[in-house]
């Protein structure tokens, strides 16, 4: 058994200060106190890595306070699109979808194209109609809380404020086994098609036993262009950087490109780190010395 | 004028053996080395490496001796799906597509991505319409090579060839500015909605100016999971290995996972490397010391 297993959880990073002092942001947070203790309480007694992810990523998906599964919002054609990818570090494989309408967990189908196809990848259309294939629970648009009309009205009232941000888990569990899972529906009003760095491996999601796992959040250009999840990764393979030093560092070469946002991982000794460069990351971590969960 | 600038191409990795003696193979070596001497010259006259990379990847896509623009083949709905990326290195930016049907050149596409937008990666149908809107050249399914027909065929035929192998050119210019350019029709018969790394900054395409330009082609998916391209870069700057051993440790990274392919890569000061792991990779490289052309 791995002396200090670990799970840490994001519900995205942005400007959270205009929260500051709502329901949204206390009630988000008692959401994710709760989650993070539901699913380091699993990781002790034995749950997997892959798990705990999913099973994490899938609560966040489903709760309404993140911009992913049920939080998300439409882009320009109107539709909501969801992206999410998954990757096993204990066998380097990956499995991501991008830009489908169809599963209420898009970390599961995901997880889908990991277990049961010899792919990576699948957008679009096509992988909508895999996912109905994979037997997956599939929703009609309906489900999505309508946040594109919440987005008018919390420019001018904070009562109303829409679903942010994308959501992620990175967890080392008690074999010494690493995953990374990332999840998102788009940006507001986002371009349709338009895909970020959440389903790419090295951009959003990136995991490797015995050196990191890492799931990013932000402006997701900026994350793709600065391949910042392997830059993590490469940075404590290479060079030997602590995971606190190694996702500084690739925090700011998105910042130096001129992006934004946040980035947790966990090293294989259950240390983490949640650097963020914006007012605000919900975020959670749990290990055997610490516990922390907040927004600002 | 920078001493030594310098153009790679390459026409993709596979089982070319199966190709040994045929025409298609001395004829598409021909062209490669036509091409190449014709973008060397335009570089020696100072054209840019933005230019001279789209220039010949276009004109790779246009002559339907491999996988990608003309010579692709339809996925298993039928339908032929491009994939594209362009990466700047002088800026970090990068333009891509990803599943697209309609532009005779999806090397535009990606570049248009780049120019014209502020995201990096467009996919699916709504990719297409933006390609519309653009204004960038479509064609109908029937610009594509049938070489799917064409595959019943050369199995029992060597006079009848398909297309084969991803597209790319790496080129460092006369400013020292460096880019990667890599265009693919994916595999043969392959998943509808399905995506290789073609397309993904990091994966099968990366630049960063006074590091290096990479493009790969391979098994795809191999290539997702060990972010090779991005590998390539990593090894360069935070190891200082040279070009030749960090395109060798990447490719073996991807071997050791089980996939196969070739790496193309130049440093800035134009020394190159194009190892591959298969039995041949379509290959042309020229700088002020070396002209080499060749398929096995």
């Amino acid at each position: 058994m791995h002396p200090n297993p670990c799970v840490v959880l994001h519900g995205g990073a942005g400007n959270l200060a205009r929260y500051q002092g709502t329901t949204r942001l206390t009630d988000a947070e008692e959401f994710l106190s709760s989650l993070l203790d539901s699913v380091y309480n699993d990781l002790l007694k034995g749950a997997s890595a892959t798990e705990v992810a999913l099973t994490a990523v899938r609560a966040m998906e489903d709760c309404g306070f993140f911009h992913a599964g049920r939080g998300s919002s439409p882009a320009s054609n109107g539709v909501v699109e969801l992206d999410a990818s998954f990757m096993d570090g204990s066998t380097l494989r990956v499995g991501a979808v991008a830009s489908v309408t169809l599963p209420r967990h898009a970390i599961d189908a995901a997880y889908a194209v990991l277990t049961r196809t010899e792919h990576v990848l699948l957008v679009g259309a096509e992988a909508d109609a895999q996912i109905r294939d994979f037997g997956l629970e599939t929703v009609s648009q309906e489900w999505f809380t309508p946040c594109d009309i919440l987005g008018a009205a919390w420019e001018v009232s904070s009562a109303q404020l829409p679903p942010m941000g994308t959501v992620g888990a990175v967890v080392l569990d008690g074999q010494g086994n690493m995953v990374a899972a990332t999840s998102t529906g788009g940006t507001l009003r986002k371009t349709a098609g338009r895909v970020g760095d959440t389903p790419i491996p090295g951009a959003g999601t990136f995991a490797k036993n015995n050196v990191v796992a890492v799931s990013c959040t932000g402006h997701g250009e900026f994350f793709l262009r600065a391949v910042a999840a392997h830059t993590v990764a490469m940075r404590m393979e290479l060079l030997g950087e602590t995971v606190g030093t190694a996702t500084a560092m690739a925090l700011q070469s998105v910042v130096t490109l001129g992006g934004s946002g946040g980035i947790i991982a966990v090293d294989h000794r259950g240390n983490y780190a949640m650097p963020f460069s914006t007012s605000g990351m919900y975020r959670a971590a749990r290990n055997s010395r610490q516990r922390i969960v907040a927004a600002l």
